[in-house]
């Protein structure tokens, strides 16, 4: 019989299901981009805010308590002295709970802007993680439309900051007033009786969300009877007439070439219609303030075929789409995409304090623009790993350790290797594996002669490819250099690098 | 009879208890000290690590599930498919799970540092929360002593990079086993048998702990036959006779002038104790080897007067002090003390893996390192508030967008005024709330001459103190300029400020 363990179990070394770590470049590239984001952010005016990680769930909202345990969604938990509270899904909840908590302390408008990771209780998936990066920019408390058009030109400058090129990326605009305009002369939606027709408009709603994904033709059979899928699965549609259906379809194909003839073209299909008419003024508006501070049809866009975002938002909305191709994993081209996303939501603050505010903000993706930048190559390169400077008898440790303070004390990342240095190609394979450009080697010899060896990794991960066995003899990633010129040849290496 | 309200309740716009917010500067400030710190991590080698939010009960350990809600001190809840989950406490807990989960891939030593927010689920207290900032390096996988006299260094370092000047700080060193060397003197400890007088030893270390809050003769107290405090209560000592309790006391107090006095008065106490000599050793290592690398005693002190985490740390222990007095809540002055400290914990690790792994790691008090650059004015200016454009007709926003546009483009940080701009004294009590130090102004006058006003906010405010009639009058604080001249003379004024 097998003698029973009577030790323990040990501790299972892992995160929780969809959670991960992320080491080094990731955590500096990821930082290197929201730290440029965040100038252009401070360029406008906008103030860093950081609310609690922590929020009640009355304070966030959207997941009220309906059940005993309202983590649908969220990571909530019951405490004695706040009862339930969760971790924010989002940034927008909580700058709601912020403004209502705080607004008499806080200048109106208030332009702010968060970075930080926001948790969601869902079904995790390749890619998709329970904790990630938000990064917002919203103004409270601005009614005009002249506040989102700041936002849309931010949002075009931010990318450029990044490192998106102009050309590579475009900032589109529509307006929810513009659909609602369209839904009333399409006779969905009557000034008189809101309540009327509004499961038609949700199926509408729902419809024009899947444009991307289902093609116009797609929506227009969501207009009308329905859609059969290629599973065969029917969805039922909103069973609007031909006509009817025109009119919505005409919203989402009004974009033209230029902002004056898309404006014409929706005036037109928005006819009477009192809300239609101010959302496409608010567009003109919006369209004349960017051409006067320089940002043409090149960088933001009039362009009714926005719809995402549309269900949610009162007023404006825009998107900012990445118009290159990367290749997707079968290898296809295809373009990169949606990175940032957006508009005005002018009820938010009200289920706190009664009082409708304006509000209107944008939130970047940021894994998906991290992912652009890194598929286009802009971000840092991702091998700066430190000087190594090896050890090659431990009793003259502080002389090592002399060597990485001279570095730097120059600026140039250093450091002495510690683990066991008894075994030479180990101090190599750990230079390898923290991908350090330039190993430094002072063995009992090259001190006696008060020299030191600078080995080129880099050069000599080439030569070990493709050398020939006289380039190899020649050795030209290893110099010998005098210990005082330790730190200028090793400046001028990492410079030639 | 009152009509009942039937609305439902407006939820509250709070933070649960013990949260706060961070609002502008608050958290610009943080964030620059943390770049500065994060700098000279990165100049040693260090790699940044941001370890999920979010850790299995079980991995984060200390806090077993022992009872049905494994709660103590930490946030947690149920997972269906994670089982008890909390967010994390510290840094250091993480990345022993995270160096147990990745070892095979990560470099040894790996060399770490992390910064970011941990939670505590304590009574929230005045300027206690709940949810507070850590900043931590450690190396893992580097047994010698040379991984602690580098952090040492570094710690000095940092803060010398934040702002805190050489003479304003000191790094003290003090070693576990120098401890364990003076208990086996003291008849404390027993190398045959470990487990012999662990009650003792477990008070004589509690009260060595209070050496800070007690004064020597509390501690001496203590580890006799016990204590009475101000209030009348009793605590029992440690029961030690005269001699073992002197030499206790002498462990304390061997600091002397130089480190090889300070090490000769602990060889000499130690005497025969094979741990409490391989202690002194480390020490003169350490000391050594910072001495090779210009770490004077005027940074890097050895000091057995350092007994803080005696009792969690296995060998050296250190501690950053802030040499230089502030004032107290009742105007007295007082040392501002500790920002910092941390030692070497060899046994991290193998709870996972069932391996000893050596460890050695600092945590600095960032909320405390924060406050004493602010005492010392070491942070940069806080009205950085924007360039405010005011409006004076709003049918010329885009003409004002334009001028926000040509300063921003300047690198300027400005943004026009988007609140009802019908009362020009909201807008300027706006500026004054942003901490503006300029606000343009363009009426229809101003218009017509293609000029604009600019209003010099901090001057204005000044004058507003303290001007005669005359000097009011002669309103030196607003500057008209050609329009043209608007980017120019706003740098020069900016400058001058």
């Amino acid at each position: 019989m097998a003698k029973k363990d009577k030790r323990p179990a040990r501790p299972k070394a892992e995160t929780p299901k969809g959670f991960r770590d992320y080491f080094g470049a990731e955590v500096s590239e990821r930082k290197a981009m929201l730290d440029a984001i965040g100038q252009v952010y401070e360029r406008y005016g906008f103030d860093p805010l950081e609310s609690s990680a922590v929020e009640t769930v009355e304070a966030l909202g959207k997941f009220l308590p309906d059940v005993d345990r309202p983590n649908e969604g969220v990571f909530a938990w019951q405490e004695e002295d706040s009862g339930w509270v969760a971790l924010r899904y989002d940034l927008t909840a909580p700058l709601a709970r912020v403004y209502a908590q705080h607004r008499n302390d806080l200048p109106t408008p208030y332009r702010r802007y968060a970075m930080g990771p926001v948790w969601r209780n869902e079904k995790p998936g390749p890619g998709r993680f329970r904790q990630f990066y938000q990064c917002d920019a919203d103004t409270v408390g601005a009614p005009s439309v002249a506040a989102d058009a700041e936002i849309c030109a931010m949002l075009s400058d931010t990318l450029e900051a990044v490192g998106i090129e102009r050309g590579d990326y475009v900032v589109r605009v529509n307006n929810r007033k513009v659909l609602n305009g369209v839904l009333e002369v399409a006779g969905l939606l009557d000034p008189a009786d809101p309540q009327a027709h509004e499961a038609e408009r949700g199926i509408v709603l729902r419809a024009i969300d899947k444009l991307d994904r289902l093609g116009p033709d797609g929506v227009r059979a969501l207009l009308g009877e329905g859609r059969k899928d290629a599973s065969g699965d029917f969805t039922k549609g909103a069973g609007l007439g031909d006509a009817q259906a025109d009119v919505v379809m005409g919203f989402m194909q009004a974009t033209r070439d230029t902002a004056e003839e898309t404006l014409a073209q929706l005036r037109a299909l928005v006819g009477a219609s009192v809300i239609g008419t101010e959302g496409v003024d608010e567009l003109a508006t919006i369209a004349g303030l960017l051409a006067a501070q320089g940002y043409g049809p090149d960088r933001i866009l009039i362009d009714p075929s926005v719809v995402r975002g549309l269900g949610y938002y009162t007023g404006p909305v825009y998107e900012a789409e990445l118009t290159f191709e990367i290749m997707d994993e079968k290898g296809r081209p295809r373009q990169f995409g949606s990175v940032a996303g957006g508009g005005r939501y002018d009820d938010l603050v009200k289920r706190f304090t009664g009082q409708a505010v304006p509000a209107t903000g944008v939130s970047i993706g940021v894994d998906r623009l991290l992912a652009a930048l890194i598929a286009k190559g802009r971000v840092a390169h991702r091998g700066k790993g430190p000087v190594v400077v090896t050890v090659m008898d431990r009793t003259r440790m502080a002389d090592y350790q002399k060597m990485a303070t001279e570095l730097r004390d120059a600026g140039i990342r250093a450091e002495v290797y510690l683990g066991n240095p008894k075994n030479f190609g180990n101090q190599m394979k750990y230079a390898d594996k923290r991908e350090s450009p330039l190993a430094i080697i002072q063995g009992e010899d090259e001190a006696a002669r008060d020299v030191v060896q600078i080995k080129d990794l880099i050069l000599g991960a080439e030569i070990a490819q493709s050398a020939s066995l006289e380039e190899w003899k020649a050795n030209p990633a290893q110099t010998e250099v005098p210990r005082g010129d330790l730190v200028a040849t090793v400046r001028r290496m990492l410079g030639d690098a």
